[in-house]
């Protein structure tokens, strides 16, 4: 017999996210590894890693023998829809570590574009939180004929009444498997999840990732952020302790399920953000770092009862996602400990973090104003990523922190391909580049500073409102001649919806009649969610155009305090607590 | 035409040391990279950033051009024998990132392994020191078939006098070739370097490691550092300045060539080590960071001129590689700052790093001196790598410090093969794991501690003398019987190769005479080095020995005070300064 070698356990020993799962299991086994808090009880649910990971393993076997997942390349797709809980972290590992491929749905898309991902994804099974009972009732009869099964999650005993089936109960499904599973030692090319992008304009597109890209792309963020000379981002290594507020269905939770585990930082979970859950968890977790978009921080700062916590345990709060008001910038600094506003830059299509908020070691030395400028820079390219900012020759832009290109990225956790769109595809990868049409430009030190990006977005909370889904929408209506939407400044939101309106000519329906059709035709048809309805309508007889013909939404932007002026105020923004 | 994505810019973006080498020249061109300081002269080479990568790029150029050697999976192999300089490093980066080889020698290897490895290897081009110039002459004529063309590197300009030849010189060759090169996108699995063990029985044996085992030994190895939560350890990131004195012929130099490039870490190099260089580097260069053999503590600590350096930019100064007297210890916790004793594991076949000196966070709260017993302890396995210690079952060990069994490891950067050597690889890869042959115990917090590692290994300064080759050549002379060699404690090199030998009847010889015989037939030969021949001689008339008959060397180490007592001392260790 010819003596063997072992490549599989050598030079191609497989990169997966097991190897991640497995590290905290094995050197803190009795250590508290996840907690998660219900945010409407305010009960406690407390993981040792090793009870963590029985968990997993129970699920793991669950998945393959009562539920009949099959992996393969790609295995079966697994749909979650889910809030920030241990199930749900729990699903992050025994899905992808079983050979198929988990997909978390953004329960804040439309209910269409729901139905969409669901169908595209040709989802076999969908696990959902018991909060969303009611959402999956109103999707049931378009995904029935592609789900084959349901699982029902819930901190409470007991199955829901409901038309839905055939319905798994999470806990019994657990319970009905062994403590311990024997993970596949898979190829590390196996599909691991699919992502939706929120779409700009038609329907949201499918993106794999592979274990071997999320395990590079873990790696190489955690080694970008531990040699950050930041002077306000404390380096904690394995000690640090992990809030996620990042809702776990924005792509792979920006990466914090598979660094934590990898670094065994303890996990805490809040449900879905709220200012008591924050400040609670924080007190008794003693968590370490967290991050939040600027409207969780504005709630936070305004929370009454924000001085009876001990929040001193925190060390790095990063703020970012959108620009931070300056007022409220100021307060967080005296009142959140650990307070460290940044910038960054990711899509769907990059797993998501590309560039970062990075202090470089040459301008650690400056004083707090000038490093509070970098900062709110987008950032450097994390390590081991290629990106380039290109005119349309193709060349990169000089680095003059002024011309302007198109940000273009390779690397080894950039997607390959839109699912079953070779046309988005090759829109996207051009000449061995991955384009994002986002714009940018480039300083002489190589910070890039996104200039325009997602003009078709507005940013409302930590979510995104795609303009031409809502200008779409609007237009159907037969007393409507043409929409446009753009972002109105929000105290606390960020940006909120802003319509401006073109009646056809003779029409006389008013804001009223238009939001009764947005009603009506939107929200109650599932096209778009009640949080997308505008907050100011203006009905005019001229929008802004550019030479070509399209909106000019540059020039209504910059004159947005006159169109403002002139706008109906149509109701007040959603409530907090309701929307997160 | 089907639209095509790139899988090689995405799923299979290859890992190459390439992006190593890029990111440094990308962020800090102005900054300096790489110092290097003539041990003898004191003169000083400093490098940008850029103008190192610029000779970089020469380099690779002269390869292909000018030394006709070719790329390929192997590609052609390129051989150094140098020590820690600026060229050295250039050769790191130039000969993998085109496609070829490189083969670092260790040239504290005897004559006859050298020329074994060089013609094993089936070197093509030879880089050499202008002060190992002798050594190349001296076997030059049984290598000349093997070896094309030879490059002579050294800081003072011109050539030298002699018949080696085709004799290129390394300025000339850089000046050849234009500043900048075009570096092939190369399959990640194409080999980057080909490394000799220390052979312990036989001849060296080669392993050879592929760009993406490199990469992976890299991400993994500094992501197991910035997680130490030891308080004697502090993390740095980029700022840290790195003094490299591992020789970079030792295994990828401990992996610090690729580290501190990545993370954009200065690099200072010593040329070979020195006292008044290491101080006069740490204080010109503020360095930071740096690992020392307890060897060169000990030369330090009695450094006359010590006082008079600034040596207080030093923060982590690892001390490793075999156990430190505890005299040494507190002498050298006074006077160098950052002293940091550390332990760990590692081999050739292992990149080499594996096992190292880890405090959990879970016990980083334990006073100094609970600290001090955990690092001695060999360490944790690095995150990514599978380390069992397994009994004779194949099972592993049970957690309680005591039962002894084998490290056995697999993961990203083991070796697949020896080359050419398929018997010895099936010996040590058997059902999965690489079978390392180090006996170590477990305790209950994962810690690995080495109980046995190499008894046939004399650690001399940071050489390890193999016994084995000692013992054969010793047992050749005539009038000698039976020869077993130990190590015998040496307050300055750590251990001294210790001879004890059985004369055959009747002979007369005495020790004077072996030393002669080892001199003539040995060094002379080139079959073992100067700095190997023993301090000690003893003539007896009966060598311990174990029930089957083998050399009982734990009984000699039982009673080496006795057997140290009746040698004869033969010379003094070596002079410090000749030897390293």
């Amino acid at each position: 017999m010819e003596p063997r070698t072992y490549p599989e356990f050598s030079t191609h020993y497989p990169l997966l996210l097991t190897t991640f799962m497995k590290r905290p299991v094995r050197f803190y086994p009795q250590e508290t590894g996840v907690v998660y808090r219900n945010p409407d009880s305010g009960q406690y649910y407390r993981f040792t890693w090793s009870e963590w990971y029985e968990r997993v393993s129970r699920l793991a076997g669950a998945l393959g023998k009562t539920l009949g997942v099959k992996c393969g390349k790609p295995g079966d797709r697994v749909a979650t829809m889910a809030f920030n809980h241990h199930r749900h972290l729990e699903l992050y590992y025994a899905v992808p570590c079983t050979g198929t491929v988990l997909h978390p749905i953004n329960v804040r898309l439309s209910l269409d574009h729901i139905v969409h991902t669901i169908t595209h994804a040709e989802d076999k099974v969908v696990f959902f939180d018991d909060s969303l009972l009611p959402m999956v009732e109103r999707i049931y009869e378009k995904i029935k004929h592609t789900v084959e099964k349901f699982v029902y999650m819930s901190d409470a005993p007991g199955r829901p009444q409901t038309s839905i089936g055939p319905l798994y109960e999470y806990e019994e499904l657990l319970a009905g498997q062994p403590p311990s599973f024997a993970w596949p030692n898979l190829d590390e090319d196996t599909p691991a999840t699919l992502c939706y992008t929120t779409a700009t304009t038609g329907m949201p597109k499918g993106v794999m990732f592979t274990h071997r890209q999320l395990y590079l792309f873990t790696l190489h963020t955690m080694l970008g952020r531990s040699w950050n000379s930041d002077p306000a981002s404390v380096h904690l290594g394995e000690s640090a302790v992990s809030m996620i507020n990042t809702p776990l269905f924005h792509i792979h939770g920006w990466g914090a399920p598979y660094m934590c585990a990898f670094a065994a930082n303890k996990m805490v979970l809040p449900g879905r953000f709220t200012v008591e859950g924050f400040c609670e968890l924080t007190q008794t977790e003693k968590v370490t770092t967290s991050g939040l978009v600027p409207t969780m921080l504005a709630m936070l700062v305004e929370y009454e009862e924000l001085g009876k916590y001990d929040l001193s345990s925190l060390k790095n709060v990063s703020i970012g996602g959108a620009a931070l008001p300056l007022g409220l910038r100021s307060k967080a600094e005296r009142m959140i400990p650990g307070f460290n506003p940044i910038s960054g830059y990711g899509m769907t299509e990059t797993a998501p973090t590309t560039i970062v908020s990075f202090i470089k070691k040459s301008l650690a030395h400056l004083p707090k104003e000038k490093l509070d400028e970098i900062r709110v820079k987008t950032g450097l390219p994390l390590p081991g990523l290629e990106v380039e900012v290109v005119g349309e020759s193709g060349r990169s832009v000089p680095r003059d922190n002024e011309t302007i290109g198109e940000i273009v990225i390779r690397g080894p956790w950039v997607m390959e391909e839109y699912q079953k769109d070779p046309q988005k595809t090759a829109e996207a990868w051009r000449d061995g580049w991955f384009h994002t049409g986002d714009m940018a430009k480039v300083d002489a030190e190589n910070y890039v500073t996104i200039v325009d990006r997602m003009t078709d977005m507005i940013r409302s909370g930590s979510e995104m409102v795609p303009c031409v889904l809502l200008e779409n929408l609007t237009a159907t209506a037969d007393f409507i001649l043409e929409a446009v939407y753009v972002g109105a400044p929000d105290p606390k939101w960020g940006e909120r919806p802003f319509a401006i309106v073109k009646l056809v000519p003779g029409a006389e329906e008013d804001e009223e009649d238009i939001m009764k059709f947005l009603e009506t035709e939107g929200v109650a048809k599932g096209k778009i969610t009640k949080w997308m309805l505008p907050d100011y309508v203006l009905i005019t007889i001229e929008i802004p155009k550019t030479s070509v013909g399209k909106f000019d939404k540059r020039t209504i932007k910059v004159r947005l305090d006159e169109f403002l002026a002139k706008a109906r105020r149509m109701h007040e923004p959603p409530k907090s607590t309701k929307r997160r």
